[in-house]
């Protein structure tokens, strides 16, 4: 499990986007990417085999984004993508998008994936390869992989789509979350905070 | 204990927007109640004092939305409000609005407040009556009142923010998020995760 | 008279925005302030009643904006707040919002409100401490306090949702309005028009 | 006198749109008219010579709207237009529209037209036939026709911009706003109110 | 013929707008021209008589665009205008715009002019002057006038609505697309497909 | 190549929409799917491989997509996608999205690719497996496979893109545009206008 722990700080790490202000369309030029010169420029390649990271071991995660902070090219164009690579029974926490609605797109192996809308339902699937699922903006979800190591990929309607992973941005934050407020949200004692809160600081 | 979860489901019900699908702004009328005739069709008495729910004991909180489901004169306006009464120490537990930014306004009372941005960095703020605080659209944030009962108003840019309440909301679904996704995300054994969910079910 | 007509100016001078353009949303970051460090950049103490500008006379009034002008905190999220602080029989003259809707929540006194929509119907309540009224983006209303000094808070769906002051922005504007465009929309004579922009030129 | 207020109600009433709530764009159906089956759908002969009404003498006015109440062509597609047959010396009084920006092209005669900002600053020019002026949405505008009668087209970035002519909607909204208001927002005697208000009535 | 090619490159020239990225509204100021001074500003007297280019000769073009870049009053405020001069059986060929629904209003002559929808079903009609027509945003239309010189004017819901010409967008970019492609999705031999572009070219 | 045209007008019909009105976010629920019970509602098996149309001879191509009208579980969410699959040297030949951004994933096989600005620059790039290229909305662009088959996948952010292949719109809409404007447009005389349109009617 600590393998998987450390690939999902990674994970996280990748994900948070330093930039500066801009805003989704309506452009009122043909894209937003001021110095493109070459379809290069409209081009990513980091989602080839050869330029991903490693197959992560069973329980590990890799994510790759390429919203505008990695890809300048999809800058004013409202959309981005995200490459998932999922060890056995790998597990994308839940997590939601705050600016975004995420199309997601197996590439191989099984996948149990679900959301939460905002009454507490939960809708769940199975999937496999070729099958997609829709997370609709700002709905809490997850995708954990199946008895295989598995890959997917997803596309969001924004050229940064935020991510919030719940359990390190409420368990995890700098600086702390009171523990009392913990406490009295989860129904857990403080030890059971502290604990949690170290095991997801690693 | 008892009193606060019991005060924090019934919160949450009265949070359950049932209706049909509309969206905020570029509204191509004045406005978007139709069947509209007077002022009063634009008045809501619902937080007058005679109107709200009696005071919750400590650690209690009433939470009364004024949203469209409830004030229809705001439908297609892309905004509506939320009226806290908490008891000593109350909590409103880390939450979001998958659809609005938040502005809150301490009417009064000491209330503890923040918000976690994406890259997981808490922003807080010890607020007296008078005081604002604003929480982006889609971040997690809190509000606890202090050693005093306390109240407070806050208004939302859409006429439907949503509310996910985040312990409830994982843990506390219908169906269940299996417990495995939420033993990884949390760290804590399938028996922490069972005396979550109970507690939260009540 | 000449006690509100001041103050009335005096409300429009704080109304007034000076600042650089920038979009309402939807935004790309998780919010707009890019120098913000902790959550003290995210609250706003103007409206705390030590910070508050003194009580005005009978029909005074104070109106204390918290845009993004004044509290940089709300950038790119749409969202911003008033405060209004009305001596007996004060008033808030006609006026619209050319970018924001507005709800309108009283926290004292009693307040003859209304607007009025571009079928030139008009809609208007008597509001106590407690109730609340919606005025929709870009129609004309009015605000005016009882038999005695009256408190109340806005909320805004813009950061900047922009003020025009009827009376003022027709007959007192610099440069003027030509009077006969004025006598003809208002079918007065020279004289008359040319007392009523003494009059609110102060 | 009478002439010109006759046919401002006229105008006025001309530009009271009922219809169902829409919503500008962003559409997701190459357009809004479900109906339509030729290209005759999406054409508007209101504006020929021989459709229009006959010219207003002097001081008078003809608007003649081709919003999407009167052509349901631009449905969903966030643009719509207006006629305007002015006599010599005729008015379109000040007004705004809550929904658009105008652009204003001259098509013969001699108008001075402006706009107020939220701030009072009036900017005025004469034009010309062939010239272009632009009103940006929701601020105080007017045209007046010069030493002949002069026509004018309008096109507005909604389907429905909404009209709001100042003086009547003040003055002589139904119900009334109450006399008071009036009196100390235009520093005017309850005489002079019922004056207009009688005048602008007919 | 030689003389329309000329004549619409030389429109195309006219219509390509360099420029810095910007946003249509929603806007958060009055307006979005920052060094806006008098009303002259907003004012644009490119379509008078006087300043429009002579009249192109039988089968030519003449298109003066006020876009933002032509005409900076409108900047941040969602609109523009285009003026047509054509000379007798003179065309606009097939084209459409990216960002904006274009409204057409004839000034003289007569036009066939229609759009085909996604569905490849054409809207068509004959227009005399005062007649208008709608081109949905992303639609492809055309102009073409009839037995004598016509003149037009359009507005866009864009302050940069773009302007990509079909034929020579298709069959003159800079690089070329391959020939392959053009032979194989318009069904002609190479020899065509050169003879097309050289055309285009001039 | 008679094979290629039946399958090129095969996607076409696949690609024609029937449906209602709506529009993309701003959204005032969580989703716009208002039947939706689990969550197969928000899964899509249409690209799992035994759900996909067999394989394409040479230059030939399939494109299945998933919008709103086949995937109800986007609709109000801003999302959607499509697959293509093409035999060796197929084509997507020239064509854009009046409503949407698209965000291209290479599946398998090499690709050619790209997009015409509104100054009729090319931007192009030769893709392969997990390569991904972005097509602005409403710029028309193109990709074709190379020396084998080749498949690939599309999100763009609206619930129903639009799509416009240009030589079936232009040549090929009924009923027909008139000869004359294709003759003037593209250079070319009678009887080349109407061997295309006979070639891309089959």
């Amino acid at each position: 499990m600590a393998n998987q722990k450390q690939l999902a700080l990674l994970g996280l790490a990748l994900l948070v986007i330093q930039g500066v202000i801009a805003y989704d369309p309506t452009i009122t030029m043909d894209f937003g990417f001021m110095n493109a010169s070459t379809g290069e420029d409209f081009t990513s390649r980091a989602f080839s085999s050869n330029m991903l990271p490693p197959n992560p071991s069973a329980g590990g995660l890799v994510l790759v984004p390429q919203f505008a902070a990695q890809f300048p090219g999809v800058t004013g164009l409202g959309i981005s993508s995200l490459f998932f690579k999922l060890g056995t029974g790998g597990l994308v926490p839940p997590h939601f998008h705050a600016r975004a609605t995420e199309i997601f797109f197996v590439l191989s192996g099984t996948w149990d994936v679900g959301f939460v809308d905002s009454a507490n339902k939960l809708y769940s699937a199975k999937l496999k390869a070729g099958d997609q699922f829709v997370f609709p903006q700002g709905l809490i979800h997850y995708q954990m992989a199946g008895s295989s190591s598995a890959t997917g990929y997803s596309a969001f309607n924004s050229q940064n789509p935020g991510v919030t992973l719940i359990a390190s941005n409420v368990f995890a934050s700098m600086p702390e979350i009171p523990s009392g407020v913990l406490e009295a949200a989860f129904k857990v004692d403080a030890m059971t905070v502290m604990n949690i809160r170290k095991a997801l600081m690693g």
